[in-house]
């Protein structure tokens, strides 16, 4: 089958790879017939996060499952399914707490030996391991671009949303407008957000935030401080959301956030960094990080994009074969696209 | 000053009332603007609460603060204010705790010696104890209409809402489509719940929901539980809502919300009831009860109604003035009106 | 091997039944080491719950893993194991949110075909599906005795006041004092309880819960409501547990807890009842039931009993040979048994 | 009347201070009969917290209530009572959601006019502003030296592992064991933590913590890392505390803590400092941080106390007369003492 493979930074390839075989008695096969390009494709891109050269990539999907072991009960073969960004064994003391990013045996798409030697999704088809956790049968009416978005991008702007606490009411400030922060965005709102105040420097991101309910303000051009005291009585936003993973992404998070709020910083981080413990003590202030726990929410997630509350499906700027994914890699490496679909 | 005061069963009468005094230093004196007759009233009006002839009736109000105690700080003279049903004291074990609906030394005004000795609204004005808790600033652009619903039947929608625990994505059900059911309904959009039926035998209420964002299910001529089911996958509501206050109510919420599900009963109850404690135990539900926190409340539900996410002002069917006090009683009592604000 | 298998009411026989096979990939086989005689036995021994003449009883168990399928990967081969007294799929809606007890697959052990025909544990071997959810590795210092309780009254005991929401410093009233009840002030007490008030009519348990740290109360000859006030500064509880399954009980247990507090009904209820909900609304109560979620409780129960915060072998009463079953079962009929321990 | 006054870095006097007079209703006069003194007011002395030379110093006392307003309800003239460390309105927006440590109008006793100009308890009388949430009734059969605890220290070591959200059976690490992280170890274990790992690197501290119920480790002569893992099967603690207010205790926490667990910071952070965002990343924690909500956790504290949970009495190394508080600071100043009790 065609796949699209890492090679080198800089570099990946479309070449023919191995059919996968079900392995376990939970794994599924799927057919897949959407599939996209994500920012941590980026940095593996990069070559910030090394990955084995002709390992094949990518970690959102949609398709059709065409083979299960006996263990698999919560899909079957024909179903149109998505899958989540990673898998989990649902047994560990993590998963038995609904922690299931945490798995103790977690392994992500795409990702190389490092994040559990599991191929990649930007192929014809993939093999999923504990098919029971990892898909999901998507609804009918919606099409694989929503449905794509579910098992990552929209799952990571809710985890945003339910890690920050936003109860509906609620004033939140959503710091940086990719597509995790845009799809924030839309979390927050569906959870009745009253108030939703988007950051960025890109005109396009704000016009975007802007058109999903949020008041726009530009980084530079705007007085970020001013705009929420302004929009909060004074007081800060509820809920501050990072979604840059930068320190003064989180920094400005913290100024921004009421006494005894909540920052949820949703960027990637992997360093030691500043960080103004003196703000975050006065106010009391909540700190919560991590990847997000898409297969903890994405029965909810699928039920609110269902529900007409969240529609994924403007941030999709590019539709791509496969066969063109070196190509699609270079758009997206150029900032020219939100997300990029690509179809076997 | 005139004031509607309870006389017999059946009987309001507008009379000269002596004009209130601050007593103590948190005490304030509103001049009311527009102040509700309720479905509480109705219990008095029909003898089935009992209070004090002459006693002044009403605990709905928007007015504006005439005199204010050195204590008062949260408002001032001036400003435009609504109240809350009731007033608690802010200090006792239950106040601590926010569980100010259970204060204890709670008075509910226009409810007679029972419930505290608190004159009712219904009213030229109207003395407000512990005014920092129980007056809030009303937003300039919101409607006196609006305001009057926050401190109690839009308080009381969303304390079900928020007692049943409703969370962005989820399904829910209502059990009566009076004023209080129908706030119920925006509430529980308003918490991003995907899926909310409306359950009532009144036409003009099914259809009230509908425009509110419910689908509307006819107890009698249409199947309650097959049309949970169909919403549902089967598999019941997660939250149920007895804004009815009858066993039949909470038996059928019971019957439409799905295992370990919480069940919230915001009618009023007072004597012993059938319960099947079968149902609630096989499906391991949880079912809570009582009067809504209105003041604990009261801060998040006119952010939501600034923001838009409620709008209470469909329910307002009859603008009438105070002192044509008993024929609004009788149109009332007739179930001719949902709502009817009467201005002094 | 040899099995106690129910005949008919009244009627336990100890016979030859086949060995089990594993069947899925995640079973595992247990040699049983220890095996419990339980209040729900009883109910099938008196022919209240119907099962089938020829199925084995029993549900607590403690033994040796002697065969695992390749799917099992949380126990091993020779591993000391404890078992639930239920297994769970861990993949449905229910299992992903972590509500193991309400599994759409749950099946309990030694209950018939209306549970789900899993063969029971009072046997020298026991087939054990979703072994990774259902068993556990004893801690090596921990008696069979002890551990039995873990997946079952112990974890009931837990589940009532994790239900209840018992917080430190708290005052908790535990209405039964059977196993189950016993268990649930021991859980009080280890959940940082400073007041616990223990209800039965029988000398021996409120003995019993005097000894875990309850302040006796008889239900006939003290006055259980006028011993709560004078315990409570005369609000009342903050939660209540009844632990008897009867609406005598879970009357006064809604009467003993003060206003906002919580009820956890751990009882058994198969049926319509009466309840006051006159003081379940007036008090603004919460009413939790169903059964336990001891798989989502198994880990936190045995570090308690590790840390030595539980203990639950003084409730051992009686140590018998499975070959003497019918015996057991007769004494636990005479209730001369708090808990029955059977070596095979 | 008598008071210890602040007058310059390193000098403290005992000298006449006019007598406080009721200045507002809900206000109250204490007779102080015993105060303590604390790490902050060592802050004050060292200089690098300013305050105005003459100000009283002190914010621990118990005493007697010899003068109230007509607004204060819930103690009366000659109450035995504690004092929290903080005054709160009851009123504002954060009152009003239980956070009391964060209200708009909160003062501190005994620390200047940056924290609300409120005259120390160091003294012979207090003016207690908003008596009824700032005071207590100590129960009849509590020493002063306990009930001195409850409205500052104790109340600081319970908020410490409420925050980090401790429950029965689960495992914690104290950073830090001068007074309040020996508080947060019997906090800890009042919460029913079934491991506590107590860490600092002085003996006499290691040894109250291990009379206390912690596993007493060594900072620099044990491995905390290698002592935690063993104690928790390789997983990490479920919540780190940091009572030490230092970055080294603060990254040493997040290391100790397990994926998905929280670290509370209960130590007082005035500066940016380095973290690790790397590690607070992928463990996926929780961070939480700020001075203790005393009000809002006193009554707990208190009820934990009175039932036996929490005994702060062995902390108390020393009694002294408030005339002798010049020498009482430098005892405390040579770390010669946990706790100094005072009485004028």
């Amino acid at each position: 089958m065609q796949a699209v493979t890492f090679q080198a930074p800089g570099e990946v390839r479309v070449e023919e790879r191995p059919e996968p075989d079900l392995l376990a008695r939970d794994d599924a096969i799927v057919n897949v017939d959407a599939t996209g390009v994500c920012g941590s494709d980026l940095h593996i891109y990069h070559g910030r996060v090394a990955i084995e050269p002709g390992f094949t990539l990518g970690h959102e999907f949609v398709g059709t499952v065409v083979a299960a072991g006996d263990g698999v009960t919560q899909v079957t073969e024909g179903d149109r399914v998505l899958g989540c960004y990673c898998s989990a064994c649902g047994n560990c003391f993590f998963c038995r707490r609904g922690d299931f990013h945490q798995c103790d045996d977690g392994r992500v798409f795409g990702h190389g030996k490092t994040l559990g030697s599991l191929q990649g999704a930007q192929a014809e088809r993939v093999l999923v391991p504990h098919a029971n956790l990892t898909l999901r049968r998507v609804p009918e009416e919606m099409s694989d671009d929503a449905a794509l978005f579910a098992g990552d991008v929209m799952g990571t702007g809710w985890h945003a949303v339910d890690q920050a606490g936003v109860r509906a009411g609620e004033a939140v400030a959503v710091l940086g407008l990719g597509p995790v922060g845009l799809c924030a965005v839309q979390a927050a709102k569906a959870a009745g957000a009253a108030t939703i105040v988007g950051i960025d420097s890109v005109e396009d991101r704000l016009e975007a935030a802007e058109a999903f309910g949020a008041r726009p303000v530009h980084l530079m051009e705007d007085e970020p401080r001013a705009a929420v005291k302004d929009a909060t009585d004074g007081r800060g936003v509820d809920a501050g959301i990072d979604a840059v993973g930068h320190p003064d992404a989180l920094e400005l998070a913290c100024r921004l956030t009421r006494k005894a709020g909540t920052v949820a910083a949703i960027g990637v981080y992997a360093e030691r960094v500043q960080i103004h413990m003196g703000v975050v003590w006065i106010k009391a202030l909540t700190l919560k990080s991590g990847q997000a726990n898409v297969i903890g929410h994405v029965d909810r997630v699928l039920a609110m994009m269902a529900g007409g509350l969240l529609d994924p499906t403007p941030l999709v700027t590019h539709h791509m074969r496969l066969a063109d994914a070196p190509e699609a890699y270079a758009v997206y490496d150029r900032r020219e696209a939100l997300k990029i679909v690509m179809t076997p």
